[in-house]
């Protein structure tokens, strides 16, 4: 038997899907950027409207700028662990300054924003300790439980009286409890009611983490994400995020006031063994911080974006998640005409994202598009007719 | 109880090494780089002997200028994963280059070589198989075999003999059998008797994967690494590596001849749930590859760099690894000399890397040196003067 056998049904699925469709959604290639919002795909210039790039901080001039002045004098890679040689001044830096963005005591750079989760999640619970996981949590949060060795416990998604059933039902045994939640959750776009967990967690007795990655730069009056705008930060035990969304860069990040967050350095192995972050990147990520903390107004520039677009498609009669912000989700009925949609979006001229279950809340086909500050009105509105007419084009129903 | 109150034995214990140790072995900042093979630590020139920048390539003009260039001209970051938005034709390029340079069929690029270790023995060994794991292997190939649902079997290091006696232990039980080793193990510098491992794989019927992160660039006519060099290239069925060492960016890369390694897009969670590579560190690992490719030289001047630093420790006495490579291990007896001992060659003008136990084989305290192609035969020399003078001064035993 070969050892690819298992993935046979994977196999199926996929063929299956490209029979009913002309592009490859999983197999995209950007073969230019031509500004934040506009890319080369199959040779045409299309509207991006599938990446994290929330505030086109990916395109900022700085850092660009700062990126190449980094890899001209410092090189274009540390080759080494943050607890070896790759711990340069310019990594102190970009955790200073994310420790003082968010006043906390500590920060920690990771490499990717996925082994920051996968980090905190599977070095804090330990084999005594309870992980009290949303539902729809990201991926890397999922693989850091299974690399932990703590009992694992899901609960219903955005559900904090779920979650304080599920804390009581184990009573007074001993262990620390994790609850890890999200402040916007990446398929739906949907906000967590953080006070009603910040409730639980003080009830309780537990620890309280939260990844920020689709809500940092976004919410919040600077941008801290969900758990500023809701006015709880003090009760967040541990924040993490990406560099890769509104950072428009590559790495994660934790910060924390708890006093002995350094020790982590030395027993969390996604931080420790895999090399550091290059220059060019953490001097970029430096230089787009400083864009976000003296810029305010793309926080409410994607905001109203977002706002536009989430109206003209209730009016138009789609089905949405229940909320506004970043990630708008269309939701459809069934994979044919899911993939039939997207494929007539891109043919129109934009990039959205197609999400298939089972990666998907409820086992639905998700079309997700990613709202960033730096589309112009006039795009959010072609958007909008693209989606309309691609409706019409494959007959997904609207309620009208 | 807190949920740091389980760190609480590792805090002692880095209290108690910090109390013998004036710099913090796990805590070095490099201030500036001056070249390859100089850095700024404490204020002061420091020779590096501690980087994996084997080849010199993190300084590279060719990739600097590719790095700069591709931040002006793509941005610094692609805010996507490899299977929404984050494949720039960029990636493919790297991915085509890679393949083309190890002869293979195909090439996957992740976002850190934790990653595509983790990611290819996560996925490919799935609940009815069995992961067979030397017992050196890198932190990142356990993690991936705790993330996997496949039986974990760890055979003696090097052992080909046990590995036999393990595989045949199983019988004819279904499931397929994936061995996982390294080129150079990362500790002692020692080399994998590969010739031996390739016979038990086709006795047994086994798939093969080897991780060349330390020999990829040193070993082997062209560099591929401990396989070209050992002839057996044809009997590997998956070779993962990173760009972090001789590569001198951050990322990692799968290749292999498999024909639906494709398929593996689609399922290996930290290939699909991170974001991809940015431009420019895509475009210096590029470049960087090209070196590789036309200065066959720097391999050799790698080689004689590190048996020159080899025979003059053995002919001072120390206690090395078994195998000349690019890590030039010494053997300590005890943590308070091994501490000393670092604390003495940083002080005497040379950064190399303290391994401590759990970490290392045999649970001895090593000192680690990394060799350089860039490496001038007189900083060699030193480092031979600073580890002799550093020996007298802490009361190192030599065997003369």
């Amino acid at each position: 038997m070969d050892i690819f056998t298992k993935f046979q049904p994977l196999h199926n699925a996929f063929e299956q899907l490209m029979s009913i469709s002309k592009h490859n959604p999983f197999g995209t290639t950007i073969e230019k950027m031509i500004s934040p919002t506009i890319g080369v795909i199959n040779g045409r210039q299309t509207l991006l409207f599938g990446t994290n790039n929330y505030l086109g901080l990916s395109q900022s001039d700085a850092a660009r700028h700062a990126a190449a002045e980094a890899a001209m004098q410092y090189g274009v890679g540390t080759t080494g662990s943050r607890i070896a040689n790759g711990t340069y001044s310019l990594h102190q830096e970009l955790e200073q300054d994310l420790a003082k963005f968010f006043n906390r005591r500590s920060c920690m750079v990771f490499s990717t924003g996925y082994q920051a989760t996968l980090g905190m999640v599977s070095t804090l619970a330990g084999k005594d300790d309870y992980l009290f996981l949303d539902a729809d949590c990201h991926a890397s949060i999922y693989d850091g439980s299974r690399m932990s060795q703590a009992q694992i416990i899901r609960f219903r998604h955005n559900d904090a009286d779920d979650l304080r059933k599920r804390l009581r039902r184990l009573g007074d045994i001993p262990g620390n409890k994790l609850i890890v939640v999200e402040g916007v959750y990446s398929m739906f776009g949907d906000i967590i009611p953080l006070k009603e967990f910040v409730e639980v967690k003080k009830e309780e007795n537990a620890c309280l983490m939260i990844d920020e990655a689709h809500s940092f730069g976004i919410f919040g009056e600077h941008g801290r994400g969900i758990a500023e705008r809701d006015q709880v930060e003090a009760d967040i035990d541990f924040t993490v995020g990406t560099f890769s969304k509104s950072l428009g860069t590559v790495g994660g990040y934790c910060v924390s006031d708890h006093p002995q967050m350094d020790l982590l350095r030395l027993c969390t192995r996604p931080y420790m063994f895999t090399a550091s972050l290059p220059p060019e990147v953490i001097a970029a990520t430096k230089a787009n911080l400083e864009i976000i903390k003296n810029h305010p107004e793309l926080i409410h520039k994607l905001m109203d974006n977002a706002s536009r677009f989430y109206h003209a498609l209730q009016n138009a009669g789609f089905l949405t998640g229940p909320d506004i912000s970043s990630v708008i989700s269309v939701i459809l009925e069934d994979l044919p005409q899911a993939s039939q949609f997207w494929n007539r979006v891109l043919e129109l001229g934009a990039y959205i994202n197609l999400s298939l279950p089972p990666a998907t809340p409820d086992n639905r086909p998700l079309l997700r598009a990613s709202i960033a500050a730096a589309h112009t009105t006039e795009q959010i509105d072609q958007l909008v007719q693209i989606y309309i007419q691609a409706a019409q084009d494959v007959g997904v129903a609207l309620k009208i």
